[in-house]
């Protein structure tokens, strides 16, 4: 196992990381640039290197310094939390070429779901369940109208050429397909140059669901049951919830089964996610995240696995030594992303936190490298700490995520906690009753 | 359901309380000496009230006060915590004659395991293993012979009206019964002018484990598997873990279900804990605490049931809604108590806390009333925190206590969290080997 591991991250993920590292009796080296020369990720690693000045394309991005950092302290590995360099197929391969393992799956495996269209296909191939639509445009009516029927209505139309909403159109019954091509394909034509559209399956309400999968490099792979990560602002995800209120055991058991098998047969390893749209019980691929997630917490508070720990294992070459009959989902877990932000502006809050006091007892669990005197440097993500719950039920997780949210104090700078306290007296949310694009309308309608 | 609940008590028992009267929907009520005005329990509390000045005894022991506050708040129900009132009967009497609830057993109950004689008693005729010895005074060693032939040796020949440790002897073989017995006598006859002595079994090396139970008023009972608090020094617990290193669950089974029976042949309600020795594979009655524990939080740890939560519940005459077949242990949970106290004279440590860190991250768990610019007083217990971790295995627990002990700050007072880190170091701690002398020969060896 290795002896030493550079974390190259952050804040609260490399905290995250490092704690692993020191439950494995592993030494850690904390990155840093100039502006996080006192974050905490630093003060308890075991040793720290500073990498250069901020923003992160002189640091955090800064591949030769993160390099040189790891040969220099003698790490053999490097974590690359997630954000910056997680996701980079050429950061992983200078990491492996330096003869360093990269906790993480491979180049090639990075690279193929990076691509919307490599990774679409590489799932379709390996089972799992994708919008349906036509293959390429849709030139006539006449054309359409077997697609649609085959599809279901309703479908959208979609300018091959488009983006930004021109070009689209919903086409809800048989009744309007027709005026709804003519549309699309006229607005695409004055838009983009080409009027040449395409139909796909349309979600109205859909819930954002994915799969956390966990594989080693010996074949084996599990699934860990769904996170329901439906409420987000501009596609950010702002709270977490596994399991996910809308789906059963059956449910669970089958998408997690299409999963695993399709992970098998992409020859995956370490943790990642298969991001689902869902309506009306189908599940429909978005894309795949080839490294951990913020949220994965939630994940762990339910299965008592500890995901970082696993990563690390299975880079090192390790087997898994949890079977999928080994997985068992225990209660219900809630995460909060507590932003350093103005809680109805959302601009951001940096700067020295006066006060800082976690919340405690049973089922609270709380990510942050926040401290009191800490000042929050204004480069990067405003992201101060993740609040999890765990309850027996959803209800009592609900219930302890307002006394945690009550009992923590963070002064000298603004927070989002505000809101999640809103949210909280909100029927639909605290009935679980959501959809991605609920929280928009909600924050939308508090504005007035 | 009480809307509004007295908490009788202080510092991270009264916060514990406040939590899950909180999660319940349930306002509370906080009470105060005067040298407790800045507590966290009071600051968190919906409404407090000052019961009078320091020291307890005309404070958190007054009892005229503390119904005077429960009246005038309107509070219907009262928790005393553990210690000051809580195995109190003539409190609980008085709490119920003026028409409030005691989140407690009945007096009787109390009374009952309250006396050590008719406490044995009652166990003994409910089915629960006591120490066997002779019934009475042995008068010679014709009949002392077969009666340590039926305890089996070694037995113990103790002093009548002795204490403290004079008058007792420990006959190891039936060699040296004579001896012991003529040593043990004369001892007494010279200490406490009356030669009668006893014989019981003796128990060297015993661990000192605990059986937690939660009773309704419904007849229902279930418990909740075992907590190990072998470690103490002067009889005070400073480590407790659940499940205990040396049961397996059929052990776990035998004494839980002898044990179930036992309390609802008493017809006992709320929660508490059958205290027993345990050499060689037997379980030995002690005593029985009639209130919630210190330790409480392992076995919440490893059962997910929120204890506070169901004693509230069953004081509002609610039954259980748990079964036997429901309760389930999932891994390890390791509690410390960690005091303001000098790590190696244990002189106590009050005064301003300058400096508060929580550990956080997977599987930790603190319950704790500090903040940084707090100001313990001197005038109650030394405990501050409670630092509770979780994991899958023992192991797991051993290296999450080690890490979450390094990252918790407490600054401007002396803490026992050396103590745990040095602990963690010991072999015989490591492996689950050890028993109630243990501890103190480990600290006299330090002291050297």
């Amino acid at each position: 196992m290795f002896d030493k591991i550079l974390i190259a991250n952050r804040g609260e993920i490399a905290l995250r990381v490092h704690r692993a590292c020191r439950e494995m009796g592993i030494r850690t080296v904390a990155v840093h640039s100039e502006a996080d020369a006192n974050a905490m990720h630093v003060r308890l690693a075991d040793e720290s290197v500073c990498i250069g000045p901020p923003p992160a394309n002189k640091s955090y991005l800064n591949i030769p310094a993160i390099i040189t950092a790891a040969e220099v302290t003698g790490a053999q590995a490097i974590h690359p939390g997630y954000g910056f360099l997680s996701e980079n197929a050429r950061f992983a391969e200078i990491v492996e070429a330096h003869g360093l393992a990269f906790i993480g799956p491979t180049a090639a495996h990075i690279r193929m779901m990076g691509d919307k269209i490599t990774a679409k296909q590489a799932v379709m191939d390996a089972g799992i369940p994708v919008v349906p639509g036509s293959e390429g445009g849709v030139d006539t009516y006449e054309d359409a109208v077997p697609i649609a029927e085959k599809i279901g209505y309703p479908v959208l139309i979609k300018a091959a050429s488009g983006g930004g909403g021109r070009g689209m159109k919903v086409a809800e019954t048989a009744a309007n397909l027709k005026e709804a091509m003519d549309t699309a394909s006229t607005e695409a034509l004055a838009a983009f140059g080409d009027g040449t559209v395409y139909i796909e399956k349309y979600l109205g309400r859909p819930r954002h669901i994915e799969i956390q999968i966990l594989a080693d490099t010996h074949g084996n792979v599990v699934h860990l049951g769904e996170r329901d990560c439906s409420l987000q602002r501009r596609h950010q995800k702002i709270l977490e919830e596994a399991p996910s209120p809308a789906l059963n055991d059956d449910d669970r058991k089958k998408i997690g089964d299409v999963v695993r098998r399709a992970i098998e047969a992409i020859g995956y390893r370490g943790v990642g996610t298969i991001e689902f749209l869902w309506e009306n019980g189908e599940f429909y691929f978005i894309e795949m995240n080839t490294r951990l997630q913020v949220e994965h917490p939630v994940t762990e508070m339910i299965t008592g696995i500890d995901l970082v720990r696993e990563q690390i294992r299975v880079a090192d070459g390790q087997k898994l030594d949890i079977k999928q009959s080994d997985v068992t989902f225990e209660g219900w877990a809630i995460e909060c992303r507590i932003n350093a932000e103005n809680a109805r502006t959302f601009a951001p809050s940096p700067g020295l936190v006066t006060d800082f006091h976690a919340p405690g007892g049973l089922g609270v669990r709380l990510d942050s490298a926040l401290y009191a005197g800490y000042s929050i440097p204004p480069y990067y993500d405003s992201l101060i700490g993740k609040l999890i719950v765990h309850g027996r039920t959803r209800e009592e997780a609900l219930l302890r995520l307002r006394r945690s949210l009550e009992e923590m104090v963070v002064g000298g700078v603004e927070t989002t906690i505000p809101i999640f306290l809103d949210l909280l007296e909100e029927a639909d949310f605290v009935s679980g009753n959501y959809h991605i694009r609920w929280l928009e309308d909600w924050l939308a309608s508090r504005e007035n």
